[in-house]
């Protein structure tokens, strides 16, 4: 008997097929006693038709009218798995966001969530009945419908756990949880049976698409306790309580038996730029990187090393792979004020990292990852770590080697 | 200067360039100093997309899940309206049903609008902003979002016309008018400039699609005028008032060279069924249509002929096509109570009507019609009248024959 938040995403309430499975495990819950709040996003790709139609209606819009036609989609969903509980005989029924209400700032297009008003859904939850709640959406101080910006429905899935006082949150996805490494290149990761929530966001930091960082951060602050597995097993072959399957986010505290680094991520999705020859002397770095801030454009990593003649110096840097083509655009356009011999830019890199908090209390964590990769040959371009990660660049042609060999290297091959 | 309510429905903003045509004329309004308060229906046939969803969903489904999937295809155009209009530079914004908000009962998938608070709403446009509203929806006393059922978009907009004592409420469709008769069939159809609510009842009534029944009922008793026209004319041939464009349906008083005819209808959506050799004795009526009563079918047109025996009579009545042989089943199940020897049922059949408010005043325009068809040999098989229309029940192959002549019987044809 506890109240849980479950989340559905698009893949998962895909079409009415994919509904009647998110339903089934709704039931499965239900049946085992307890209150559930269902949050849903909008069916497969409908966002992406209500967004193409904003912009084909204005390139430049009112956001405030963008999130009228964008809330469409999960306010569909909502009704149609309140409809499809409802023909399982689970009393249910649906919450828009302005019904509920869920406030938010007036950030049209990416609001954030200031206050969730949980009396009346609390009142029907403990009379047994489910909340049909849509992701994404929220209202405005003046009374206009807001969103939370693309992926906002895991943040508003735990917001509300967070309202609720939820004993989990639970996000159903099209992946059965979070793995020690990338199966299609490890074979041998392992799910992980828990993770913390400050792994998981430099996990969720590093590209992994399963949980959005907000609502990992989010859950980190509130203290809820996130549990990812797979919409597509079967609601009949998990057992009840749920908790063995999946991948539990929750506090470092609660998990016992902790490795010192729990996986091994990358991410190919960035670039690398290279300026040649650039003046030795001070204030070259605010001159690059002040006209890339104003842009909008995120440095990741920066290396510097002393070139040959003494005077000058190669700088490099990575951002975003989409970003590259804009980023060599703005250093072109401020040649005249840096000064510089030669500008290159290359997608051609990975960036690899691992994961752990056992690493604050475990020393050579990173000697024994720059020893292991030397020894295959691998050649690290730049490093860049924080207290529970090290990542490195590498040629791309490499990554898959790189993360076979760390990810044996800490032990986390499966027996 | 004006305040008008301007409604387009599906076809009228089936897509985004549709939707662009539809701007175009609210700007025309505008730029003409009107204040414009727009109902729009959903685009083309996402309706029809979004209650095929509830069914898949469940057969018997919760009204008032049903209405909150629905209602949001009025949410999407309504936001990309506001989108455009904004792009051309005129100040709009979208007000959702329970923005507004228009008030209505509960009676989910068929509710009826109660009040519409307009106090913000005038004040807008007298600023000049449009106000854009989706049509079809609104919120019921428990804060629930309600739907008016199919056509409601054209009853949302009279009500808000009526509401906020527009000038006019101009219906923009697929047709540039009210015709005399169906141009189809009758070349010489003219567009009417203007008809009178109680003929156009009668016209909507006989399955024209133009307007909803609900929707002209309203009208007559709020006087709200409206004007039927194309939103497919380029919005910017049309004369700034646009008053020359279109049909007016308005009050009689307002219409000076009032026709006896003003034009003629048929529908082939009817049936015929023929009970031969009822038992001619009190109570018979009774049993037959008491039990189609029983199971929701209209019966619209009745004729009782005394047989040759005069023992029984041959009873026959009309219904619609699509209720045909759910009536003829209805009939045999109750053949032992009513006694009769045989039953037909025929949809070659077609009802011919003409329609006038000035039949009040002139006698003469039954027997005319009675005697034009039967010189041209067409056999009348059954008559049914009100104050101001008589139609009648003929051979279907006849049908444009019958248009045909009546029209030019009542002066009708054009010049």
């Amino acid at each position: 008997m506890a109240l849980l938040v479950l989340k559905f995403g698009g893949t998962s309430v895909a079409d009415l097929e994919r509904i009647r499975a998110a339903a089934a495990h709704v039931k499965r819950e239900v049946d085992a006693g307890n209150q559930c709040a269902v949050v849903v996003s909008a069916m497969g790709h409908q966002t992406d038709q209500l967004v193409t139609w904003t912009r084909e209606a204005a390139s430049l819009h009112d956001a405030r009218e963008y999130d009228v036609v964008v809330s469409s989609g999960e306010q569909v969903t909502c009704g149609l798995l309140a409809i499809v509980l409802q023909a399982m005989g689970i009393p249910a029924r649906s919450w828009l966001g302005w019904q509920i209400p869920i406030r938010t700032d007036d950030a049209h297009g990416a609001a954030r969530i200031l206050n969730i008003e949980t009396d009346e859904l609390k009142q029907r939850l403990q009379r047994g009945e489910v909340a049909v709640v849509p992701g994404f959406q929220g209202l405005s101080p003046d009374n206009r419908v807001t969103t939370l910006g693309r992926g906002g429905s895991d943040t508003s899935a735990v917001a509300l756990a967070a309202a609720l006082g939820a004993e989990r949150c639970d996000i159903y996805t099209d992946v059965d949880g979070i793995y020690t490494g990338d199966p299609r290149i490890v074979p041998q990761a392992r799910r992980m049976e828990k993770i913390s929530y400050e792994e998981m966001l430099e996990t969720a930091s590093l590209g992994a698409k399963v949980l959005q960082t907000r609502s990992v951060q989010l859950a980190m602050v509130h203290q809820v306790r996130l549990l990812v597995r797979s919409s597509f097993e079967p609601a009949d072959a998990l057992p009840a309580d749920g908790i063995q399957a999946g991948t539990l986010v929750c506090d470092e505290d609660e998990i016992v038996e902790q490795q010192v680094v729990s996986g091994i991520a990358y991410t190919k999705d960035e670039a690398k730029v290279t300026l040649i020859r650039v003046e030795d002397k001070p204030g070259v770095a605010a001159r690059v990187f002040g006209p890339l801030a104003d842009a909008n454009i995120n440095v990741d990593m920066i290396v510097q090393n002393v070139s040959g003649d003494g005077q000058t110096t190669d700088l490099t840097f990575t951002v975003a792979a989409v970003d590259l083509e804009r980023a060599l655009e703005v250093i072109k356009s401020v040649k005249g004020e840096i000064g510089y011999e030669d500008l290159r830019g290359s997608t051609d890199i990975v960036k690899v990292s691992v994961i752990g908090v056992g690493m604050r209390s475990h020393a050579g964590v990173a000697s024994q990852m720059f020893r292991a990769l030397s020894e295959k040959g691998i050649n690290i371009e730049a490093i860049s770590t924080s207290e529970i990660k090290i990542s490195v660049l590498i040629d791309a042609a490499y990554a898959e080697l790189a993360v076979r060999t760390l990810h044996s290297l800490y032990g986390l091959d499966s027996a």
